[in-house]
């Protein structure tokens, strides 16, 4: 293997350049047609392909959500105090913003990774067996949540975890309320079909600014502008027990959260077995277990 | 004139105790029942009692609102090397958040605070003739927009500019867009009926720094959240073109802006003649003429 292997074979180039590229996806967005469970239909899965993203209200039962609220506050008070790493704060704040690989270190969370109608979707997406490349809880507390500005997910996944194709997908699962005023995800509808390579170099680790404050990474101005003026701005908002599922490249953000409602979602990440991380396309080395899992 | 004549008249003493209190508000919020202009009817009249705001969709007409966007935009550039005072920056930044005065150093402007049907409704509002307080262009640039936490207008006025009563209102004019996701203006319904006194006192030349960010005049945590479990939220958005006109008691806020989608209105304060201003009640000298109208 020599130091140059990804850069080789590398379809999705970012990072490595002055100017922004759009690069047109080189992947499928639905990777199994063939219907192999009854939570989605066709025209969902058309739906996916298209824009990106799909949307299912009250998506778990109220019993579920109140079991994982009670987790979730349980691992909000256990972390407030905590200097692990997984635990990651405001930025220019103490107040915590996530908790990192929830799937791996939490009994209640990695059944929720697990959670049958869930695999049964995401596994029908990604044609096959998948496995979590990161999952974490974002906290979005009342009054001081902070943004999080546009972003692709697998532009990083691909730079800095060595992510080689687009085969992945997020799944968002609110366990407060998401409403059109706290700050809620914002996605822009159409955008995981171009790859927006993005300027600048990644420093040496960047992740543990990044998680804070993404200053990389970050899509120009002149590209976000002419995806939504292609694709349009959704909010897909729903109660605590919806779940919001997207394109590993679907460009995604959200403003900041003032009003007394904190949004805690949950996010568990999905990635292909057939799609395992290599060595890092734009970065000197990995991002750690926690943030991206080699299982 | 004593040094305490404000005090002792102080129906709403704020930022004067270490603790924040409630008052319940000692003013009319609809001055005149009695109908004097076919703009607004009595269901409208009551629903600005009950909720302290009033949502007009196309209020103004299209080419009215061109000659405005086309003024705003030379303002805009006008301003962008300006040092006058009445130029506020973005926190942080040196983006144009806002342009004070403009009713007074501006033909275009001028004559929009003389709109006769906007004049007809406030009248009708506040009980006959009215003058300019303050007036302003918030630009909230795409992308980088900060917020404007929340609020009561008439807070500050009362404490730094030294309006006895409440028998203001504001008139927001959307020149942009505006839209759930632009960081458009969120409001408290049924806020307007409380005053909630602000903890700290107000320091030196506060204006010069809370014009872009505001640290004195701040509700608390605990009243916000009882105010919105008593009244909700609302986000009246609409086209350019649009126009919110809310009371000066009434709490607002706004989150940030990170689409390419900038959200820019002109902002014009009515006082009613009655309701002059004096010495401030909580502050040591007045704010600039710019900022707070003593014509």
């Amino acid at each position: 293997m020599t130091a140059n292997l990804n850069v080789k074979t590398d379809v999705y180039p970012t990072r490595q350049s002055d100017r922004p590229e759009w690069i047109e996806r080189a992947d499928p967005v639905v990777y199994d047609h063939k219907l192999k469970q009854d939570v989605v239909g066709t025209e969902q899965l058309a739906f996916y392909e298209e824009n990106g993203y799909l949307f299912f209200d009250a998506f778990f039962k109220p019993e579920e959500v109140a079991a994982l609220r009670s987790e979730l506050r349980r691992v909000l008070e256990e972390s407030r105090g905590s200097t692990r790493p997984e635990v990651i704060r405001e930025p220019g704040g103490e107040e915590v913003r996530s908790v990192f690989a929830v799937h791996r270190d939490n009994e209640v969370f990695r059944e929720l990774s697990l959670h049958p109608r869930l695999q049964a979707v995401v596994c029908q997406l990604l044609g096959g067996s998948v496995y979590v490349h990161q999952s974490r809880i974002n906290f979005k507390p009342g009054f001081t949540g902070k943004e999080f500005y546009w972003h692709s997910d697998f532009e990083t996944w691909h730079a800095e975890d060595g992510m080689p194709r687009m085969r992945a997908l997020s799944v968002s699962i609110a366990l407060e309320d998401n409403t059109p005023y706290n700050g809620s995800l914002m996605v822009v509808p159409g955008s995981h079909r171009i790859f927006v390579s993005c300027v600048g170099r990644t420093p040496d680790d960047h992740y543990k600014n990044s998680l804070r404050k993404q200053e990389y990474g970050v899509p120009d101005q002149d590209s976000l502008t002419k995806l939504v003026e292609q694709g349009g701005l959704t909010m897909p908002v729903g109660k605590a027990g919806s779940m919001l599922l997207f394109d590993c490249n679907l460009m995604h953000g959200s403003a900041s959260n003032i009003t007394p409602h904190p949004r805690s979602n949950v996010f568990c990440v999905f990635n292909s077995v057939e799609n395992r991380l290599e060595k890092p396309f734009s970065a000197a080395k990995p991002r750690p277990e926690f943030i991206a899992s080699r299982a």
